[in-house]
This record gives structure tokens, sequence and C-alpha cells, in this order.
């Protein structure tokens, strides 16, 4: 498949990818794609991602069953950063939470504020 | 001011960081910031990032009038991703549009879906 112009030259290969909940606006993870993950989720309509701790392409979900199917897909004006759209199955985050955000941070520190959807010692 | 442990390390001092609208959950363009950056955030309640082109802070909105008013700071699971959610003034992206992701990208190529607010001429 023939992408777009995307910028993979900032960060050694990679793009940041924002996930967000199509329905909700919910913003669910920020990951990293290089060049053949951003080629699978388009032709597989399922978010890949690439880890940069394991070096590796993952779809997320794979392991866990929460894939997250693609709505849509956005690149931003300068052509360096990627956002899913996207139905998530299950939750995000591999603390069970919905989203990998569920902490704010204020002048007081951090507090949990999500939405605990799976136990991750049934998952993982 | 003191931070949470935000993990400044994997990325040579910065962290990405999401801006979202507070109201509809549109997001508005991803950015990066060094520590100097999320604390005059948390500190002056306007949205501040650092330049890689550039290597300095700046505050989103200083030259254009378009600042991002922080209603809510969040930190993922990981604490190497941010995520500000903001009140924006005018336009966050310097091509007009409200968003930096103005564009979807299919399987034909790119096509432009975004509001355009203002003429980037009157403005930079």
């Amino acid at each position: 498949m023939e992408l777009p112009e995307i910028d993979f030259d900032k960060m050694n290969g990679l793009v940041p990818v924002i996930a967000q909940d199509a329905e909700t606006g919910q913003i669910l993870m920020l990951a990293y794609a290089d060049r053949k993950a951003v080629e699978l989720t388009m032709e597989t309509g399922k978010a890949h991602y690439y880890s940069r701790s394991r070096q590796k392409i993952w779809e997320k979900g794979a392991t866990s069953g929460h894939i997250q199917e693609i709505v849509e897909i956005r690149l931003d004006c300068d052509n360096d950063a990627i956002l899913y759209k996207v139905n998530q199955k299950g939750g995000a985050c591999h603390t069970g939470f919905y989203s990998c955000f569920y902490r704010v941070m204020d002048k007081n520190g951090l507090h949990v504020d999500g939405v605990k959807v799976f136990d991750p010692e049934d998952i993982y």
C-alpha cells in the first residue's frame, strides 16, 4: 500500500499515534507506529503499533482481545503525528482502565479518575 | 514546582503532549514538552510546549493570540505521555484550521475535513 507523505524521519522511523474513542472522543492511549504498522492498520482495519521496548510491531488486542477497530485515520499538518479513531473492545490500558490517561495531574500530585473495565490478572 | 514522576528520559528530555478541546473532545494538536514547559503550564494555566526545531520553550498563542487555557492535565499509565485538556482561543493549527488533524487518510490518500477559523496571513 502506498502511504501519503508521512514524516517517519524525525523520530527514527516512528511517528506518535493517538488512539481516540470514535464515539465519545475520549483519548485512549498514545503509542508509536512505523511505516509497516500504519500499512497493516490501513489494510486490516485494526490498530497496529510499533513497540519501542520490544522493538516489534504489535496488533493492539492480539493477546488480550481488546482490539481497536479503525473508524478513521487522520494525519496532522506537518505529517508527523497520526490519529486513530477507533471502536475499543474491552479497555485500552494494560492496567484495566478503559483509557491509559486515568490520572489527573495537578498541584497536589496525581489522582485517579478513570473507569476500570477489566482485571489485568484475568487477561495477561 | 514539584512534578510527579514523568518519564522524560525515553525521548531526550521530552514527552509527547496531546492537546484536546475540553468541551468537544476534538484533538487539536500533538506537540512536545520538557520539564520546564510542563511546570510553566501548571503554574500559568496556559499551554506551554518545547519546539524541537527551534529548540526552545514556547507558549502556544504568544504570537498569534491563539492561546490554550488549561482545564485539566492528565498523565498516562507509564508516565511518558501527557494530555492537556484546553479551551482553545482562535485555532490550534498554524494553517488556520481549528485542529492540526484536518486531513483524513484512507486508501485513496489524504482529503481535507476540517474547519478553517482564521487566515494565517493575517496572523503570522
